[in-house]
């Protein structure tokens, strides 16, 4: 075990892509609380859910780093594969935390299965290191970051003090920031939520049909005890996320069929 | 609701790609038990996890088929963007079954969280359509998947009949067959498990250094009531799997904070 007085080892990534405001943001907040290490994709890796490369060649790469004094590396994977890369690779050893983030745009409800940014927290979950995922519900790449750096503190500190139980990572979602500062933090579930999707059927120069996925959100949980409910009444939503798929609740149910 | 006497529409989906023998076969076995569309990857999107494509084009062709009589249609996406594409743009109309597979390979215990296989499943199933996802543990692209016919059967036939919850879908998992026919199936709960990677370092012709992912499984779980411990005694895995990652056990846990 690390001794309480030394600093701990900060393993930072995300899904925008190193460059992005978000991660910059999470750095120059995360610096104060340990030793930063930075291994991010070297692009935007939106929507890759918990891909990870087997089939063609990773490249990490020491850059400059952007100015915030930290150890910064690029990676040409997915989120999950900076995680591992990270990990194994760059740290040659288990961080103390993990945090990616923050994202450009909403992890709450049904988007913490599409989400980069997750899986890349998910994936140092199941390495058994403590980690969260940050998320701002502002699509904007020149998104306002002000106003969230003390909840960030608050969460990460906690996880350092306390840890987290095997198999459990924390899913935080902000609140597009207005002139209104937040009205506190919830400890919530997911919401039942879906997109409805909409493909923009398109033709190309040379003749043929092509789609672009588009979507409306819809919020199919009437609960009150949610990320989406407690994010629309401007609170800071965390929900305890697990990897342990199996709905244990069914088990019993399912064993009754004729199979 | 469709009627009980017309015959059940079922989507038929993979990660290997729309080629692949497993897929092959699963659409020759769901023949005898309704009406089969196919819109698969037109190339293998193993380890894709659950990635959909929200920043480039997506394109879907009807193709000839590879003489099973089934309408089939090729993706440029991945195995999310199938599903999605498959329901909205190809069908117009929610299927009354979602099979996925057979994957060439294991999506018991952590797997399930890496896999394309089972993301398309559990993409139907945030879309609302009962939904399996099928494996066999066996990654070869000749594997033998002669003997879990009345498997997969029973189990969408039990699917169709009984449905699946709001929320639910099943992950089912095959041992590689052998000259000793299965010991039946067994209602499990997912294994705790992580890929111990290894990454294997190599130079490339201009000098450069580059990294090829690979590990060792490694099962954390002692227990016999999972996929990975009735896997090894030759039967038949069925997982019932949630995509509301919301650790509800932890939130009392987590509300004694000091958040």
């Amino acid at each position: 075990m690390r001794e309480k007085k030394s600093k701990p080892l900060i393993l930072i990534t995300n899904d925008d892509g190193i460059s992005a405001p978000g991660i910059r943001k999470l750095i120059r907040i995360m610096k104060d609380l340990g030793d930063v290490v930075v291994v991010a994709p070297d692009s935007p890796q939106s929507g890759k859910g918990h891909a990870i490369t087997i089939d063609a060649t990773l490249y990490v790469r020491k850059i400059q780093g952007m100015g915030d004094g930290v150890s910064e590396y690029e990676c040409s994977g997915t989120p999950a594969d900076c995680v591992k890369l990270g990990i194994k690779e760059v740290l040659k050893r288990k961080p103390d935390l993990c945090v990616s983030g923050i994202n450009h745009g909403s992890n709450a409800s049904i988007n913490v299965i599409y989400s980069g940014t997750m899986s890349a927290a998910i994936e140092a979950g199941i390495e058994g290191v403590p980690s969260i995922g940050f998320s701002l519900l502002d699509y904007d790449w020149e998104a306002n970051f002000e106003g969230l750096e003390s909840y960030v503190k608050k969460i990460a500190r906690n996880v350092l003090d306390n840890g987290l139980p095997d198999g459990i990572v924390l899913n935080v979602n902000f609140p597009k920031i207005t002139d209104i500062p937040y009205n506190g933090m919830k400890i919530v579930r997911q919401a039942r939520a879906n997109w409805n999707e909409k493909f923009d059927k398109r033709t190309n120069p040379m003749g043929k049909e092509y789609y672009w996925l588009t979507g409306e959100f819809e919020n199919l949980d009437g609960g009150e005890d949610t990320d989406e409910f407690v994010l629309a009444e401007n609170y800071v939503s965390v929900v305890p996320v697990q990897f342990d798929l199996t709905a244990h609740h069914f088990l019993q149910t399912l064993k009754s069929w004729e199979l």
